[in-house]
């Protein structure tokens, strides 16, 4: 494997919608041999493409044959870390939350949300799932004895910096952020913000051209 | 302005990231005038890379003296087209949807979810916020009736294809997609896939790869 810090971004991205795309295959398609052209097609991605990003990380096909579904689908697997099961704590029992806990496919690529701590008086006690909201007090406890790396945060903007330091302190090294705030962070504390106001302005910017484009604007 | 397919991806998905914080500094703060490095320090974005980003769109600000806020607020707002509402319908009032509906921050950034549908009979009737859940079957009138482009769906993902069919048939040119399922839709149509599995695996990733090197693995 190259040194994992030369390779792209995107592509890190891409490994992902691979590998849940040979799992679809494997499990409902019954499908053993996939071609670098096929596996683009299914995904909107260029073959030439797949090949190099799976370039990255060695050599998996054979030539004129193809990839090994299964086999494939185990190598990225290990290569994003999903081969084994990371135990999460999520902060802030409101909608977005519960929408997390029960989001289908998380279990797949290896998150278990084990814990829900909230602030509020009025949710802690409630069930999500099979999962009691529990009080942000708890944090520490939680995460100790979970062996917890990952934190979730669902609370409102103006909360999610201090529920990031409490989580921090308690021994969490990851965060994915879904309030709309940039977290500031010690530097080996890892962020993903999923900004998702962020999301539908990319949306709405190619939707505004696109009309300027048709009327000539 | 340059032709806009030459813009980085990443520039545009920057945008929205100083939009929100020109605003947070003319509204929270009060400040009139900020520089490459002040607004990039903020991010976590470098100097640079601000001062290129804004290029693609014009002179914004003077040399030695920095951007004007609420101009330059103003102007990336123009760009993004913010600076309108644009109506949406959203299919799939379960937690995610309702999240959503409810999510701080979408109205600023120029999105108004005015209609929620569902196929779901336990479902229609109900209220989320001031919005009455109506049935899918309405999606052409209400497409129609409300000059809606947008289409965000939040329903299961073996059901995301046949909602953005009838989506697509009523009208709707640009579509927000959580499901886990990529669609296969017309050219035309604009697509941004929310894939929420691929967020947490690529922290995952990077978590399961700061282990690797802390092991020496």
């Amino acid at each position: 494997m190259k040194n994992r810090d030369y390779i792209p971004k995107a592509t890190i991205e891409r490994l992902p919608l691979y590998y849940r795309c040979l799992d679809k295959m494997a499990v409902f398609d019954g499908e053993e041999v996939v071609s670098s052209k096929e596996l683009g097609g299914r995904l909107g991605i260029p073959s030439t493409q797949v090949r190099k990003d799976l370039s990255y990380y060695g050599e998996f096909g054979r030539r004129g044959v193809g990839y090994d579904v299964s086999g494939l689908k185990k190598s990225i697997g290990k290569i994003l870390g999903v081969d084994r099961v990371w135990p999460a704590v999520l902060v802030g029992a409101g909608n977005l939350g519960r929408a997390l806990v029960n989001y289908e496919g998380f279990n797949k690529m290896g998150l278990n949300i084990v814990s829900v701590l909230d602030a509020d008086l009025g949710k802690i006690g409630n069930k999500i799932d099979d999962i009691t909201v529990e009080s942000i007090k708890e944090v520490e406890r939680v995460v100790r004895d979970g062996s917890i790396e990952l934190g979730i945060i669902t609370v409102p903007g103006n909360a999610a910096q201090e529920v990031a330091d409490e989580l921090i302190n308690a021994g969490i090294k990851s965060i994915w952020n879904f309030a709309p705030t940039r977290l500031i962070v010690p530097k080996d504390i890892i962020v993903r913000n999923e900004d998702l106001a962020v999301g539908i302005v990319s949306l709405i910017y190619h939707l505004s051209w696109n009309k300027h484009d048709k009327h000539g604007g």
